[in-house]
């Protein structure tokens, strides 16, 4: 997932993607779930300002704008610009909207994306009409080839990704304005009600095992997640759920922040010269914590999962708490075991509920906040990048980042899986990422 | 004028305020004029879309909705704030729209002005609203005392120097946009007329002479050109128009850009760094270069005055050809003596042209381009900056800035003055900037 | 071994010491030990005038001076400055000389050793005297408890890692120099002889299989070399030598520098930015390639292994040829089976010739050069930093670095393990580093 | 004078150098003049270990050994090269020691002058002498022409230049390292006499008057000290001997070093980003301020002319304290009223001083302290530098510098001319630099 930078690195090699047959009964189910996924992105930036949709407040954010219009030139760019009598919506989009892929031609500079203006955000609203109008008749006259059905899933994966960064780039650009602007007033699923705590930690336990790791080859799935091996697993212990705020502020109150021996010397330097003091969007008041989310600045809720964390601050909690974070083998071993999440973005919107995570629980190995693992971002034994435009950069990002794991509450349900490997580097902290603790035996 | 880091550098001294009587008249005249300079701001905008109007493409531009809300912040901040009943329009602005002034507070990083997509364009047009009721209740009260007429005063020339920011910064932002959308379609004055050809460059020849230098005290003027003083000019020689297009061009097609030895060692620095080949907006084409313009990209008119050029490039070109620049008192006693330009912003507007200079004659001292001396910015000698808040700042930027003089086609006609000391460092380029030459005799 | 910044990390569990008996010729012999590689330092040292020893050509290099001070301050802070009656040769030094332990107090700035003076190259070899008395009567008296013998034995393995880096230094130091300054007029150990050709390379097979991985606790070894463990290795083929120059240079002439499909996203960036178009101290003479060796500037040998070239173009190199780089694993399977190399820092010296690898051969898994391997830096499963000043850092710089294994020719052949785990950042140059390929099977 | 960056930018417009008959007495004159102006180069770099003479703390600064290295260059390069029969000392060396020149071939870089290990310092010395022989043969042949008599002159003045710079590098060096090494263990003029007390500050009034300002063509003078020209001064007073550290430390305790409003807006952003709360080389004692001098640590002495001040913080001072600077002609007016100075280097290190101000007299217009003037550097009005390499650069460095006036306890006293502008960023305190207050009237 990772941002866009990174987020085009996965591919699917032809053999992995769904084989829907051709009947017109497919064709129809196709079509509404492209609309639905496609519509998803347009109700995501539905509570903004032109203005707000223009926003760039870091090199790693890009505009909401930019979201809406890079999406729909993946679909324009590889499914619709080789169909006979296909007009491109503009012609200088196709250089304006390219994220990184050099085959296609030289990318606009990426931390430029904000000081565009135009195309506008009801123009690209537009170009998003004109390339569903094409694609949905594409999908309609069921003469989809097997390549194109590729595409066709993984552009709909790729917009899904670019949704959780819309939601992390609105929650940077709105924590950056001085006035905390408020996304929806729409409360979290867990607000207010007697079962908000979290619950105690329990451990479990793992012997030496050699496990199945990786993608199994059924629906989709991302080329880093291939092939399924085996890999030796240690003894080990790993929490059932994740560290909370109230865990997470001990470490603080216990001066964390300022006692260079918990950290990483990486890690260190982060903290110095970016003035660390707390995870990202945690805002001191004059007399408790409160953090910035998406429905406004509210008291910080100690039995939520500590969020916005980068790598360097879940390892040094770690660190200081006398543990480490799992593997992300480990992490993949625990969570086959366990119920599937329920805090995902979809459902999330769909119920009138704001993008946040819910009270830190023993069934989120999915959804929530995402885990950090203690493993950096590398390729799986006989891993192949595909070949062509779409594979052009599969596996060029696998250095100096670590892996995530699980998705979060700004991940869609049918977008995450067991085998999804996420990846960023140690700093990034804009995220909903969080960890759970584990341990050698 | 300068940017806005610079531009309230300026202040009057209470004795050089226009001292209107009070009679009714007065005030319906005073009302009117604030009205109409108010209105101007907006007329600016109008062309834009909320996103033009959030953009900062460089540290130096502010967006156009960030003009409009400083502005209007300084009459709120300096002349209602104190007055019995006035409610400000939103608590938080005070801090968000100040520039520097250090006495109101710790103004907001001026380069993160592009990183605010809230207050709206809507919201900044109501709190302008909000802010000409009050002003035009106070002036219709007719109860003004001195200080309040001067900080009116002072808001309005403000507004003026903000109007021509406005203006070259909304250039900036859409010439930065590979599509080069168009601000108007509006044309240039002499575009198409035989009379648009620049004439023969002539040399007025000066004696040892001491002149008279600085404001003579009638009517507004900023402090930093005061007091009038006696000055010795030695013998020298100055062109009677700027230099064009096409004279440039020469210097260009020579090598210019390539060799060290017309460059001062800054300058030189500033080209290589910056991969300087021409003046700003010049945009090399397959066989000839155009230049992009407030209505879009046109062919360079080579009888043009020069513009967008830097100091470094003004002073690379006069030694270039044997010349140099002249000094800012060889330029306000050869002003002096010449008739008043006639393109000015305001007057451009009104007759439905482009802002943008017209062909190289003879009468432009005033307007059309600003021109480059060779004169560091100083104070005048005896300069002694005001007290207080308004005046916090008198000549703080009395270092390593040059003089430009004589105002330009997005300088309004009752703004500028041949006393006016303009001035920005040697590699700024974005503003309307040219220059003239001059000899030592 | 890495940096200084790195260097320090290692530390050895208590138990894990030599733990000689105590009679007088163990006594003896502990002394002339280390005698013997206190004063490799000094010779290596001994070519060099004042100024050389004084020079930092970048932030990473340290003078050759603040080795041969920095060692001794080890020796000095951890052993020494507890014995009573022991008195501090200067009183200064412990901050000086300090490379970053927080807990001895704050460390003069790394970048900033190349500005130091004082103490210059005489006073630190008095300085160095000074503590090799104290020393050798400590270890004459023959009352050194465990943990005196612990520091005695890491110091001694301290002083040899930073031999290595005063090699690599100092080769930095004068290639920078447009002179191209000698070392030595030694020369290589294969110079013109007729066995001087790479062997053609040959392909070892190992199937899935579980190994045993890490220090087996004979002898000395650093902490992140344990705890030994067990680890599956996929099945997988490596080659039985290292890449040479002239496979090297046939990705350079193929183009390799400037095809970004070969490279990851970091190391593209490294390229452009650093401007690499081919290893570090290769120089492109009109005709041919040349070296800058420690014997000066000599024609590029296309039968040594490829050297001085950083992990992003080790990796590029593997990419292009349709190969990967070997996990740290697969190479210490694959080291285990095979002969110990012979192309040594410490026999090179004795014998008369110059710092530099020998031809290609299937025999270098140890010495010659080191080799990335294809695993980013991470502790080992159940991995305990120690407690105290020098278990400080332990595991401190497990992030964004990659293994090297198998020591160089500027490696002590009393230093090296197939154990040794070696890691630096994937742009860095300077060290003798090179690579062999693997493939997956 | 300046850095060396700026002190070749000095010319002398051949009928201005000084025209000798040829007999052979002239030639030995000038035999012996050129051997005591070199010699005392290598007198300032005795007391210096090697390693001191390949420092470079900052940019700004060159190792000494440069120096020594680079003034060699110049005669070799402009006299020697031509010679018949010449051959220079190292063929490189033209490349290596070239300040800028560009005519010349590119400059090593200046920022990279300090890992130059070699030429040592030996050899550099010997390449003085193989220049020197071939310089005096060429005086003692007495067939100098006139071209190579400017040529020679120039090269002693170069050579003066350079020696205040090493005076001022290796105070840099010497400062920069914690031990607080001492450059000589001499003492000051003044130091432990009754008469070592600042005089009470006088005031000379000045009505408005026109003044010759200039080289008035006797003798030795650069060319930005042409032409001479008359200058209308205003109506003015000036104090009569410099600013004393004691007052200086009245500002410091009254909080200017916290308070915006005396500073210049550059000013302001340089005292944040360089921490500055003193002037250079002011330290903080436990109970009072000390200041590293070239014999060490000494207490602050009050009665001295405070130095090491930018021209920022002599502005700050003089807006805290109700007045403001001299321009430069105001200075050459004053001094030209005035007796000579007799702090001087070359005098001190005769009579076995330190070099280091002595206190703040009525008789220090020349010598002591460079005196910052409020006058940015500019040409002369009819100012024409002049043609080929040794002019190459006349007047490139007239932008963003102001001038400083009258010379510094480091300067020579046959160097200094009362017309001499020095000039630097408004950011430099290296060198002897303090000021006096003048006050408009």
């Amino acid at each position: 997932m990772a941002t866009d930078l990174q987020s085009e690195q996965s591919a699917l090699t032809a053999d992995q993607a769904t084989s829907p047959s051709t009947g017109t009964s497919t064709n129809r189910s196709t079509g509404e779930r492209y609309q639905r996924i496609r519509a998803m992105s347009v109700n995501i930036a539905a509570p903004l300002t032109p203005e707000d949709c223009a926003m760039q407040t870091m090199p790693d954010v890009s505009p909401t704008r930019w979201h809406l219009a890079h999406t729909t030139w993946f679909f324009e760019t590889f499914l619709l610009k080789e169909q006979p009598g296909f007009r491109p919506f503009h012609s200088d989009f196709e250089r304006l909207f390219n994220s990184y892929y050099n085959s296609v031609g030289e990318p606009f500079p990426r931390h430029r994306r904000g000081q565009l203006s135009r195309p506008g955000l009801e123009e690209t609203l537009q170009y998003r009409q004109h390339v569903d109008v094409a694609v949905s008749q594409l999908i309609d006259q069921g003469e989809l080839n097997e390549h194109q059905r590729y595409v066709l899933e993984l552009g709909l994966h790729h917009e899904q990704q670019h949704q959780e960064l819309m939601l992390t780039d609105i929650k940077h650009v709105l924590a950056s304005n001085p006035l905390y602007p408020i996304y929806t007033k729409n409360t979290a699923t867990n607000n207010n009600t007697e079962a908000s705590l979290s619950t105690t930690l329990q451990w479990s336990e793992t012997p030496e095992t050699i496990v199945e790791i990786g993608h199994n080859g059924k629906g989709f799935a991302y080329d880093n997640e291939s092939p399924r091996h085996r890999e030796l697993i240690q003894p080990h212990a790993i929490a059932d759920r994740c560290v909370t705020n109230g865990e997470y502020l001990e470490f603080i109150n216990a001066g964390g922040y300022q006692q260079p021996e918990h950290w990483l010397s990486l890690g260190w330097t982060a903290v110095n010269e970016n003035g660390w003091k707390a995870p990202q969007y945690w805002v001191r008041g004059d007399e408790d914590w409160r953090q910035f989310t998406l429905s406004g600045l509210r008291p910080l809720d100690l039995h939520e999962p500590v969020c916005h964390v980068s790598y360097f601050e879940a390892d040094a909690y770690a660190r200081w708490s006398g543990k480490r974070l799992p593997t992300e083998f480990e992490w993949e071993h625990a969570a086959t075991a366990n119920p599937t999440g329920s805090v995902f973005a979809d459902r999330l919107m769909e119920s009138g509920h704001v993008i946040h995570p819910r009270t830190a629980g023993a069934s989120d190995f999915t959804g929530n906040v995402w885990e950090w693992t203690g493993s950096q971002y590398l390729p799986y034994p006989g891993y192949r990048p595909v070949s062509g435009a779409l594979g052009e950069y599969n596996g060029k990002f696998m250095c100096n980042q670590f892996v995530l794991r699980g998705g979060s509450c700004a991940t869609s349900s049918d977008h995450i899986r067991l085998s999804y490997r996420n990846f960023f580097p140690p700093d990034a902290r804009w995220q909903f990422s969080g960890f759970r603790l584990a341990d050698s035996r």
